[in-house]
């Protein structure tokens, strides 16, 4: 039997500690599926005094995450400190030079220096898995990198940040405001004080720009993704999503376009009958649409200590059994570098709201706008306020009245000049709503 | 650069011509993926005369399987053949003691000599891939033997049957009977002339079996596995599912209990809010519950050239890049036996659907007889038969009531006593209809 696999862990936070255990706990079974035990011979983090609930004695002790990385006395060292620069930049970079194999769960860095990393594992003859970086234990790293070897894909796109689909989540099934439905989950601690980078989109475009290399053979990088959060989006626009047959999600949405890899985060409306409509919560989903096949569609949870975990030991049983996949499943040389792609060279459906000034003659107005952009509409549906809900005050002045169209695939330029000459008319107030629709 | 695998391929019907045009259109990417070529270089198949839209010139033709398997000229021998017995079984049995690797999508095979076929490949040194046996192109075969390495897994359960899950579909939606249903499936091509195989379950538990030997390290063996099949479910059925809340799949469900580890496939109520219920059509689905941590879904097509395929160069894919992972996840001389569990001792919760001669004091007897067994209702509805489809002779004579009852979790053996006890008080007409539940 070949000697067991060597580990060093650097950060042992939540995940870090359930990865001690579960290799502790799993250890006959993963010596059976590897075919050679698995040890966590040191550790690294900030505090050694912290009380974590997990066995470290006959564990070592590393004084730094880099003197780890570099420890003679383990094959195979797993990063799970966080942070898209040093320390944990550094020490993965260490470990590689010194032909070791690498595990991480952190997305941020792998979405910055992914290819450069990559690179280094390919010289030095180490892995590079990072599977908990997207997804967690939804196997989608995997499947992009293994599974679809020979498959073309067309496009892959899913729900990547839990926070803003629990939001949103609550938003449409409780009629709640966004700012209620953040407060909500700041208290239940899916989001975080500082919610920005979830709610933003940076956190899906870090996940998105990982996938996307791995189904196109692009470099990774997260400055190509076109990004747009969740905080515009209204009780309203839930509404009248439910009531047309769809749902909104923040998706992030990687495509191979005639024009190249067009690379985006922005709400989005999928049709209910999709499964990634289905997909509720904090729930994550990935759907991969590969050449001649259905959708194949990879649903779980993105986040959690078990999760992410389950995730990390796989990697590292990889790293084990002498599994050796590029870590964006070609050779770096190969990855081509790729730009943002221009969102107003953008095609496809369009949701649109607006509130009318004046009823009469409004829709004809907007309607002409639209035909002069050549944008056919798929429906459009004018709703009266509710009478309930008018101020006396109000009553006998005309209310703002919101109309919502439903566009056949346009381009993004085409929806901008309508809407300025739409503005231009006055026959709006406020500014307009526009969702892109993406068809399954 | 290694040289490139030499791939041989028994069998060209859809599948087959599907990876030899794959192979040849995708070398380069395969080769960038795995470091080294890919090529067909030999085949066989009962005609050769046949006409298959695939170019075969440059490739060998082998006089038999047993002759390709055992051609010295081939590192890999690809079995498509189909069918439980030989020439498919002799003809891997030959590649694996020549130590070549086997890939199939031989669910049957599979099924029923998987363990022994399994320790040739680990006696001889060559893999045994067969993710295309399993839910086509949905990487659960992986998934399960490499993705959740450090995971107990709890259960595994999925609809892994295109015919029947389109078949109950269209039954929900359109409110036909399974008969309707089952020609229509047969006029589209989605069930074969003889449609038993995979309406009364016996496909479902093929797959089934190979998900629990990966899940649990059981040895495959689909006699262990108990079946029923959907012929039985009526419309009455999905309306009252979907009044209370369930719909209704044909699933296959392996779980560990405290009793072993129970292999069952029958019509099963599963929440509506839960991914499998999503899962329409022909489409495919495995969930699988790891130990701490929410389910993980995978959807996708269950079959179809393409998809197949694209499993089975993936597999190939694997076997180029060196992967080597037990067929099963386990050493073979590690997998239990496995004993099929007596569904008396089944415990859930059941729906049960009867139809009372006589209001009055029916439920009251039913209920009576349920309690007997100390089984909990959660829920009874009485239905008054549609005056409207009442017809004229039968007014003034009471018509049987239907009377629906979903029970907390009890066992299947009180379940058969109450309803054996009902019906010798005479109380309803014809056979109760009886559906297990499934909670997520």
């Amino acid at each position: 039997m070949v000697a067991p696999l060597k580990v060093g862990i650097a950060g042992l936070g939540t995940v870090g500690t359930e990865v001690v255990r579960l290799i502790e706990a799993q250890g006959r079974m993963l010596a059976m599926r590897c075919g050679r035990g698995i040890r966590v011979t040191a550790v690294t983090a900030r505090s050694k005094a912290r009380k974590r609930g997990v066995d470290l004695r006959g564990i070592a002790w590393a004084k730094s995450p880099l003197a780890l990385a570099t420890d003679p006395e383990i094959d195979c060292f797993v990063e799970l400190m966080g942070g898209a620069g040093d320390p944990a930049l550094a020490a993965i970079e260490a470990a590689l030079r010194a032909g070791k194999s690498v595990v991480t769960a952190n997305k941020a860095l792998i979405a910055r220096h992914g290819s450069r990393l990559a690179a280094l594992a390919e010289r030095h003859g180490g892995a590079l898995n990072f599977e908990a970086a997207v997804g967690a234990a939804i196997p989608v790293v995997k499947t992009l990198r293994e599974g679809l070897a020979g498959t073309t894909i067309q496009r892959v796109y899913g729900i990547l940040n839990g926070t803003c689909n629990y939001i949103l989540t609550r938003m449409e099934q409780e009629g709640l405001s966004f700012a209620e439905c953040l407060k909500d989950a700041q208290r239940l601690g899916y989001a975080e004080a500082n919610p920005a980078f979830d709610i933003d989109g940076h956190d899906t475009a870090q996940k998105l720009a990982i996938l996307a290399s791995l189904a196109f053979g692009t470099k990774v990088a997260e400055k190509a993704v076109y990004v747009e959060g969740i905080s515009s989006i209204a009780p309203a626009d839930l509404e009248a999503a439910e009531q047309l047959g769809y749902r909104v999600k923040l998706l992030g949405v990687a495509v191979r376009t005639a024009k190249g890899i067009e690379q985006r985060v922005h709400p989005t409306m999928v049709p209910k009958s999709s499964s990634i409509a289905q997909v509720m919560g904090v729930t994550n989903a990935v759907t991969i649409d590969g050449d001649g096949m259905p959708p194949i569609t990879l649903v779980g949870p993105g986040a959690g200590g078990a999760a992410t975990a389950s995730a990390v030991v796989s990697d590292i049983a990889d790293v084990a059994r002498g599994t050796r996949s590029l870590p964006f499943g070609r050779p770096v040389d190969r990855l081509r570098l790729t730009t943002k792609a221009p969102m107003e060279r953008h095609e496809g459906g369009y949701y649109i709201r607006l509130m009318a000034r004046d009823l009469a003659g409004t829709a004809a107005t907007i309607a002409t706008r639209l035909a002069e952009q050549k944008i056919s509409i798929e429906s459009i549906v004018q709703r009266h306020p509710d009478a309930g809900r008018e101020p006396a005050a109000n009553r006998g002045k005309p209310l703002p009245v919101p109309v919502i169209l439903i566009t056949y695939a346009t381009s993004e330029d085409a929806v901008h000049r309508a809407l300025q000459a739409v503005q231009r008319d006055k026959v709006i107030t406020g500014r307009p709503q526009v969702i892109r629709i993406e068809k399954n």
